[in-house]
């Protein structure tokens, strides 16, 4: 098949689509896409960072590589997630799905294997596609992440993907972050089975409850590669990211970003740099934990008070998303439609993440929940909207 | 081939080879890379557009797709290339590099032909590498451009590539623009053979005699699709750019664009965008032209004075580049080794932009001179060390 065809006809999200019944509506609640609190970024910081760095640093503006004094923070960013890593194992990327790109093109071939979560970041989901690879899933699970018996069985009836994707913190949509003993093993059998494992660690610095886990490429920098990403942590606007990978793929990957953007940006690159050089970041990331810290559980209190008892949720120990479960015969996409329509409130049904379409009936009764985009009082106010809406729904059956 | 070896053992590029000859000389002065003189850029206007956008508007924090008002200003920049355009036929970039990648991707299958000029910028190169095209050669002139006669020949045998890339206003690396006729006959041909042309414009608004000629896409908007870029006219370290297409390609575009790097920042388009509504950028382009039209000429006045006369070279109208000739015996990749080491002067040679092995050994005595990247002073000294360089190898011969 052509690729610009397969691209074409690849069944368009339905986060795309949902979109639709959310627009134009007054007062609309989104508890939808993670976007992060835009109030909780460090605006005036950024700001002087940025008049600073373009009146007085010329290099900036010009074509450039990697800048050195960026990658420094970097490491020491890594430092928090147990990486070691040094100037040759680290490279500046146009963002986390940037970071996506380049592993796929880095391990993928055209028709080859990918193997996912049931459910996955629609981002990986995108970025594998022009490949019309084979798509094989793990089950996972709310309280523990992948399923690692299913996992390890299919590399032993011999499987070999090309690559596993994961989020081992704070999965996106499902909010559960693996344990040290299950990433261990996850490890252990990657090893084993020689299988590279893609880490999007978007919610790695966002942990509420204590200590964050070591990444995966913490445990095994051999087999893990890592992918960093500002969006979460600074802001998704400068559209920059890192990733993490041994060294002895560097000249590949180097190679890969400069055919697909030549670079990421000079000019981000030095006003993060410039940014972190100048400000106490842990601070930055202490403010935003422990305002996120408290919208969830503000969240998880306003869903006790307003969802009906026949409607379960998780409570995430990191990261931006509740995961709900429905009673099972409703269909979360027609919940939506309903809610956005009768009570100006939306989320995405948990379809939107299905990796293979074999799984879009079981995932029916899902949804995924955000409760990092709104304040406090907004947030109840949306969940209290939904609450109505799901009793309603629930007493007609 | 897997990908990632194909890539892996992609001939690397002579410009990174030759860097390496001209690192740590004192006093050096390189015509090598096309790199604006950020003397030039309007560094407080861009500044302070920053700091605005950065403190008052949240959105440009966020994620986003295409900014409105930045698509409103390149359509009134496009009407000076002759191009009519809409909000739904353009789109914002991760820079021209991403233009082209989003292009191969969208027209080019694993294995395809592509017809690129005998010599052709190395980004078009390594944009398509990971396809194993096959490559397929035009020649090119210095005072006319692309051969089309020899490239109707191919496409009457039966050539059938799934894209033409060229340069046609101000080559890189031969300086030459393609005049009126030239361009409507070469139009004419794509669509007798049903072959896209990919136009890569880096070079269009630096026009110095008069009025520049009007885009391929101007000339025929169904077969040419249009790369833009900030990076000649604005600064390089934003790394963004913009394409133009014809409204049926933009479903498969824009899933490229996400699939790629979600979208250009948000932050960088406001920037951008702001600076273009606070500023006349008829007086920036001005300020670019005239400065770049004496470099031009007194960099052309210099060779005459310094060259050895068997040396011939081309003015060209636009751009960045003067191609030039050495006597037939000549290597400039032995001659830029020699240069930089006894003359600390630098300049990139013909062979580094060569589109297929085979023309290698042809393209040995040429070489690419830039006049912009430096003020008149440092160009003409930069020539006279050159010229003394060249005067003795011809001499020794």
């Amino acid at each position: 098949m052509k690729t610009a065809d397969w691209i074409a006809q690849f069944r368009p999200s339905q986060l795309a689509n949902m979109n639709r019944h959310f627009q134009g509506i007054e007062n609309f609640i989104s508890l939808a896409g993670g976007l992060p609190d835009p109030d909780l970024m460090p605006k005036e910081a950024l700001a002087n960072a940025a008049h600073e760095v373009i009146t007085t640093k010329p290099s900036a503006l010009q074509y450039g590589g990697d800048l050195g004094e960026l990658k420094d923070h970097l490491i020491e960013l890594m430092g928090r997630r147990g990486i070691k890593t040094t100037h040759k194992g680290i490279t500046i990327t146009a963002g986390g799905q940037h970071g996506m790109d380049m592993f796929t093109r880095l391990f993928l071939n055209p028709g080859g294997r990918v193997m996912l979560a049931q459910l996955s970041y629609t981002g990986i989901q995108q970025a594998i596609m022009p490949y019309c690879p084979e798509i094989l899933t793990v089950p996972i699970s709310p309280t523990t992440g992948l399923d690692l018996d299913a996992l390890e069985a299919q590399l032993e009836a011999g499987a070999k993907p090309a690559f596993l994707y994961t989020v081992a913190a704070a999965h996106n949509p499902m909010g559960v972050t693996m344990q040290l003993a299950r990433r261990e093993r996850l490890m252990e059998i990657a090893r084993r089975y020689q299988m590279p494992v893609v880490e999007d660690d978007a919610y790695g610095f966002l942990e509420y409850d204590g200590e964050s886990v070591p990444a995966l490429t913490a445990i095994d920098p051999e087999w893990a590669v890592y992918i960093g990403s500002f969006a979460k942590i600074l802001a998704p606007g400068f559209r920059m990211g890192w990733i993490v990978a041994p060294e002895e793929h560097f000249d590949t990957l180097l190679t890969i970003r400069r055919l697909s953007v030549l670079s990421a940006s000079p000019l981000h690159q030095n006003i993060i740099a410039t940014y972190f050089t100048q400000n106490n970041f842990s601070e930055q990331l202490d403010t935003i934990q422990a305002a996120y810290k408290r919208r969830r559980d503000v969240m998880l209190d306003a869903m006790a008070e307003h969802f009906p008892e026949e409607v379960t949720y998780y409570k995430p120990s990191g990261g931006m998303f509740i995961w709900v479960e429905l009673p099972k015969d409703l269909d979360a996409y027609e919940v939506v439609q309903r809610s956005a329509k009768e009570a100006a409130v939306g989320f995405v049904p948990a379809m939107a993440f299905v990796s293979h379409p074999d799984d879009m009936e079981a995932f029916k009764p899902y949804m995924r929940l955000t409760f990092v985009r709104y304040g406090e009082e907004v947030l109840v106010e949306g969940v209290a909207r939904l609450g109505r809406v799901l009793k309603e729904i629930v007493n007609e059956k």
